[in-house]
């Protein structure tokens, strides 16, 4: 027996399965599967991958068996469809669709409304009772042939069109009537007579095998090839060929169009949800001409199609075990479904689509976690602008989607102005900046959203305001700030302080005034689906791992960014900024007083007055933190970051210390640093003056023991941040063991604690065998490691960044999403040469990565035992962790 | 037979032998060797290291072999000096002296004055006819033998010698007469009852078992065993014990003392120079209480002395094959050398001693180029301050050394007021400054020196003035610029401008007014000794490489440049950088136009107008280095670097370009970047001004098709800075063969060309695999991939470096000395993988460190094609180069 190549769909049946794909390509099995499942799909035939294989090998020539199966199965076609190609009275015209195993775009060729001459046309013209909707289907055969089958110039078609239109003194396609539309056909049938040398075939089945040929031939057509190569599809014998009737849904009163979803896409109830419209095509529906009705009044305008309807929903969502967004079209009252595919849907639908399946039956919990996309789980942590609201709104400035939400207000340009606006005046505002720096902090709280002109995805606006969950858009080039008249101008617009913006940090969009916000709630569900995605992430499985466990921490400064964190589920802190704690009106005053002290006693007598209060606040994210481990980083920025420039403050500061303003002036020109990034700040500030360490690591295990007194476990992480060489951090491994001793034997008693590093200097993991000799954990600070890595200035790189992911010279921002082909092996070679010094090395990652879903899934990958990342990333984190262990399984 | 533990020396022979270190130790080995080379050592006799051994192993009992060996050899000493132990009349005396087969200066113990007692004293006061010295000899031998062998408190001693002196109511030794130091004997004799519980041993026999016995105890003491541990000292046995006779040179006016060198130190004229005293102690020269004679005069005075002298000169220097220095005594009419080694000497006097010894057939040529380090060489080439006069000069502060040589000059504080001083008032002076920019270049040109007071080893001013050959100090934190007054602070003293100063950029240390300065002049010797570095240099043996030679390149960004790198034997240029041709006078104007043009449009126009000026300047460059190889580097800085900042510039710009001042002012603001050495430069600009780049892909080429069509040979290297991605390198690449083609066709000629990559992005090297599909050759940039690497800006390191490398956090400056254990790391990565992809790939670096011996021994091993310095290192390198072929041989 001959080899079956031609696959029959329709009726409620279909000769191929689902899982034919590379016989039948992807479009061939779906209908095959959609017929099957009894969906009533436009009935039709696949030519399989096989037969487009053996036209190349046999010298695009088709064996006499193919053409028979063919003329058998189009037969079975016209004879389920009531209806045959070419005929004068009630015509089947069919479409003819490339298909690969792999999908593949536009890249292939398609020929609609086959089967149209001019006998046909007339039948059509009757049956839908619309002769000018028949002879343009004729005119758009003619040239979709002559373009498509026979390679007639495409110009030619457009030239005799415009020549009717010109003749009629018209400029659009629509203002042709019939009569003008069968001129069109003469001229179309002139330019295919002039370019192919013959008249147009009025022989539908010649007409076929000509379109199935241009299928097969643009397999091979560069445009395909090029796709290929470029996505890397290989190993594919060729593409099938789908011969599908067409339906339509402007055939009288009794036909219709619409389309519909299974649940609704934006809560996700189980309602269903869909618009139609009677005597109209799929285009109408889209263009928004005729307004569409709502699908439930179709339940009265017509029971019975609406019942079918109905009894299709539950069939597709049963067999496809997800919410479907389907087409449908009837025709002379017989319903077709067009297509059905996966629906798209919000964040909350998606999740409460996903747990309300699992509580059907339908589908597991781990189908449930899978489906659910990090991003979506993001858009239920924060406000939205009403989408209604949105369609009509004009984007007026585009910057980096730094921290996710949304948020309207008036803008203000300076941190003091916001706090003022806010506390003193009970407004809403939005601070708008060149960059913020960490004296800013007080106003960014008290904003609804922060916006800033320069600066990258790690640039301190970009990373506080994910730290407070804060909407944020950086490096939004587009503003330029006049701070002294308090102005903003965006594109030659000028506008004052006080006026009305709506910005979108999910999408970096700014609008002008204010528009709707809404929030979404989904409590229950969204525990429940991330205890699932929790359960999923303890069943990690890491050969070579001593702690298979990986963990969630979350980047933490303060008790309440703890509290808020531990209930998203944080399971300890990977990483407390020391520095932010200055900042607080209490202790700025005598860090200042510390840093301009003259000698090393005055600065010992500052630091001694910042302990208590340094220590209060390890009181209060130790108990927070009661039973996890807390890693503080001992203090980073460099000096002048925490100095006043203002003539006022510099006053004050020399009242209060006793040096005069000349030589405070003096002292603060000389912190001035040309690249700070760079410059002398981290462990080097550790090296130069060890008093300051010595009084944190005080501050941190005095804080340790006294929560422990208490009877709550401790588990204090001390880091030293910046460490190039193993011989940095053994000299402040030294120091600090020193001090712990001393605290120890003041308080009599102990607290456990450990002391590791920052890896965030290339040179440091290089060197990671030999600092893992001293350090006790690593935790890789990605956003410097990154900036090293790539020479970036995190500030400064929003001059040419945009561009280069826009030129895909990156296929990301690295600051957003971890370069694994680069940074990435400075992190593996940091594991690797850190674990074989110290096989039960912990190891973690504090970079602004830990919170972004393809980086935690690197992490996993490369064996790290946590990643910690922002309070309001901390369930995305794990999501996105259970997904790693599910692709890594 | 029992074996031999006691070997003889003195009399013009010895027993041992030089190749006997591990049994006599370095210093008994040496003794024999310069005993049997006829040179007349003080006699004596080494006890070995296997008796040293087998003491500890005999529970610190020693054979009876070995007592009547030691018996043996030391009637064999009295016999040969015609003195005996203990003797009334004429004592010998002798010292017992630690010796391992290393060198551990100072780790173990020592007994001088060996053989005194109440008789021997008596007898030393006769034959000296100097009571008080006799006296002197005894207490001190009294108390070492305490202390040393005994163990007896140290300050026991003192308190004794103290009451003498009290009760006398003097403060010095030296007032203490001869009656005095009796009864410090004495008192001595009673402490050392008190703390041994015996009487001081009288018989000298005994005194020599109880010393050397304290010598081999001293093998194990903490001190020892620690610096054996340090120093990574293993495998010895014990330490040997030397036993030599004293000899003084202060027993009358036959006996005198002196030091000589072989040839002069200074010169290396082949001179016999030294000093001597008659009747005096070593010390007594040291002192400088009395003037010594030059040695010339002995002649004269004593002329059979003389004569043995200076047979022993010729003696040594056959003996040792190298210019020595040595100490010697006459001892009551008989010579003793007390000590020979080899003698430090002058750069100067290094090259000429190797190449005269070459000449009188005494080493081959491979030593002489041996001999001589990189920094003996490069004295050669500046200027020094006249030792004479720097004797007497304090130095005022020290910085870096950041480029050598010496200068002196009235100081200015600006480039504009050097220009003025030197062009117009006809003076030499000084720029002294906080951190030079580019705009400093011409001011910098016209200073004898170059001073700042921040900045590292690769600061702008640092690597500038090593291109210019000038003296160069950096980061000099003492100087406090005032620029408004026009005044320098240093610890409290105020400098005008105008004032003098001298400076010495060797030792990176000011002075206080003008300093004599002399110059070197070498020439016949340097180019001598030069072409035998290049000889072995072109023995290369790298295995494995596809091109073994190693070449001298130099970094050179003018014809002028070029033309002294050629003179000083550079084989090429490995960086031109094109950036500093846009700060002459005639290209700053328009290359601002350029940076401030509204639209690509008018920014092409400005770079037309460039394009002329700046192939010219290639044309220069491509002629100087005809026939050898030119690597250009497109424009790397950051375009704010070349803007001006002066409100008169900047309106003079507005002119030019009809750009209002306001929005002039508003980009120079847009400009500025928060860390521009990570910022917007290098082929980031290329990318997102793909205008200049092709302008500047135009002038190289066209000039190279020039000076071709002249008949030359050209090698143009086009060189992408800062490469990070291999997507960067293969759009510039691919834009500049665009221009290339273009220009080749429009001049109807080609000319040969490689485009190549700098790596000094650490994500380059290790993504060099990919890079290398793009790039013809790779150019480490050392200096930004230290940086980077280890974090530090070059510009801002000064706040801690110099501690870090004081405390041997870091052992050397890593922008001075390439970090091999980090940094290495990346360039061997980057060597490695861009080989694997590409094995012809042609490697060099560029970075400052290509001048620095201990790095280009390290390019060497790493296979590098070339390294490439600043002019005035090429000599440095290629000796460095000769150097690392014959260590790696």
């Amino acid at each position: 027996m001959a080899e079956k190549n031609v696959y029959f769909f329709g009726g409620g049946e279909a000769e191929g399965t689902v899982d034919m794909r590379e016989l039948l390509g992807g479009k061939g099995a779906n209908l095959a599967d959609m017929s099957s499942a009894g969906v009533p799909v436009p009935a039709g035939f696949t030519i399989s991958t096989r037969a487009c294989a053996a036209y190349y090998e046999n010298n695009k020539q088709h064996p006499e068996a193919l053409k028979k199966e063919v003329a058998e199965h189009l037969a079975r076609l016209e004879k389920l469809m009531g209806k045959k190609l070419g005929d004068g009275t009630d015509p089947l015209l069919v479409s003819v669709r490339s298909g690969a195993a792999a999908s593949m775009p536009g890249m292939m060729d398609t020929v609609l409304n086959l089967g149209m001459n001019d006998k046909a046309v007339e039948g059509l013209a009757k049956v839908s009772g619309n002769e000018r909707f028949a002879w343009d289907a004729y005119r758009r055969f003619l040239q979709m042939f002559g373009d498509v089958v026979k390679g007639c110039d495409h110009e030619k078609f457009e030239e005799a069109l415009n020549s009717v239109k010109a003749a009629k003194g018209v400029e659009e396609d629509l203002d042709l009537d019939t009569e003008d539309l069968k001129k069109v056909v003469e001229k179309y049938k002139a330019v295919y007579r002039d370019h192919v040398g013959t008249d147009f075939p009025q022989d539908p089945v010649e007409q076929l095998w000509g379109s199935i040929n241009a299928v097969f031939n643009s397999w091979h057509n560069p445009r395909a090839e090029k796709y290929r190569k470029l996505n890397n599809i290989k190993g594919l014998i060729g593409t099938a060929v789908n011969v599908q009737s067409m339906v339509y849904g402007n055939l009288g009163d009794t036909s219709g169009t619409g389309v519909c979803f299974t649940r609704d896409a934006s809560t996700g109830e189980n309602y269903f949800y869909g618009e139609y419209l009677m005597n109209a095509q799929g285009e109408d529906v889209v263009a928004g001409i005729r307004t569409p009705q709502p699908l439930q009044t179709l339940a009265d305008a017509n029971p019975d199609i609406y019942k079918q309807l109905d009894d299709i929903r539950s069939k597709l969502e049963k067999h496809y075990r997800d919410m479907q967004d389907l087409e449908f079209t009837i025709q002379q009252g017989t319903l077709y479904i067009l297509q059905t595919r996966n629906g798209k849907r919000t964040g909350l639908a998606a999740i409460k689509i996903a747990v309300d399946m699992v509580a059907e039956g339908l589908i597991t919990k781990e189908e449930a976690v899978k489906r659910v996309t990090p991003e979506q789980l993001d858009q239920v942590f924060h406000p939205m602008i009403d989408p209604a609201a949105r369609k009509s709104a004009r984007v007026i400035a585009k910057g980096l989607n730094a921290s996710p939400g949304a948020a309207a207000g008036e803008i203000v340009f300076t941190a003091d102005e916001a706090e003022d606006w806010v506390k003193n005046k009970g407004k809403k505002v939005l601070l708008v900046r060149r960059e913020t720096s960490p004296e800013d902090i007080g106003g960014m709280h008290v904003a609804e959203g922060i916006l800033t002109s320069t600066g990258g995805m790690t640039s301190h606006a970009a990373v506080v305001a994910r730290g407070m969950g804060k909407p944020s858009i950086v490096g939004c080039k587009a503003l330029q700030i006049d701070h002294a008249k308090k102005t903003l101008t965006i594109e030659g617009k000028v506008y004052q302080e006080g006026d009305f913006f709506t910005m979108d940090g999910t999408a970096g969009e700014v609008f002008e005034g204010p528009l709707p916000l809404i929030k979404p709630e989904l409590k229950g569900e969204l525990d429940e689906f991330l205890a699932w995605a929790d359960e999923i992430r303890a069943t990690a499985n890491r050969p070579g791992l001593t702690d298979q466990v990986f963990k969630i921490r979350t980047n933490a400064d303060t008790p309440g960014d703890a509290a808020v964190a531990r209930n998203y589920g944080a399971q300890g802190i990977g990483l407390c900024r020391t520095e932010h704690m200055f900042f607080e009106e209490d202790k700025i005053a005598i860090f200042r007083e510390m840093i301009v002290a003259k000698d090393v006693e005055s600065r010992k007598k500052a630091l001694a007055k910042l302990m208590p209060l340094q220590k209060k606040d390890f009181v209060g994210i130790l108990e927070a933190m009661a039973g996890l481990p807390v890693t503080i980083r001992l203090l980073d920025p460099p000096l002048h970051e925490f100095v006043p420039h203002e003539a006022a403050q510099i006053e004050q500061l020399a009242k209060n210390t006793g040096v005069s303003v000349d030589e405070l002036k003096r002292k603060i020109e000389s912190l001035h640093e040309l690249n700070p990034m760079l410059g002398h700040r981290g462990c080097r500030l550790g090296i130069t003056y060890p008093e300051v360490y010595d009084m944190q690591v005080e501050a941190i295990m005095s804080a340790a023991v006294e929560v422990a007194k208490k009877g709550m476990e401790v588990e204090p992480e001390i880091m030293i941040p910046l460490v190039g060489t193993v011989k940095e951090l053994s000299i402040l491994k030294a120091n600090a063991e020193k001090v712990i001793a001393r605290v120890f034997e003041e308080a009599g008693a102990t607290a456990p604690y450990k002391i590791g590093t920052m890896i965030e200097i290339p040179r440091a993991a290089l060197t990671a065998d030999a600092i893992a000799q001293e350090a006790e954990f690593f935790s890789f600070g990605t956003n410097d490691l990154t900036q090293m890595a790539f020479g970036y200035s995190r500030d400064d790189v929003g001059t040419f960044l945009p561009q280069y992911v826009e030129d895909e010279i990156l296929e990301d921002d690295p600051f957003a999403v971890l370069d694994q082909t680069g940074v990435g092996q400075l992190v593996e070679i940091g594991v690797e040469r850190g674990r074989k010094a110290r096989p039960d090395l912990k190891v973690g990652i504090c970079g602004e990565h830990g919170g972004e879903p393809s980086s935690v899934e690197f992490c996993y990958r490369t064996g790290l035992n946590y990643v910690s990342c922002s309070p309001y990333r901390v369930p995305i984190a794990r999501l996105a962790a259970a997904h790693a262990v599910l692709k890594n399984r």
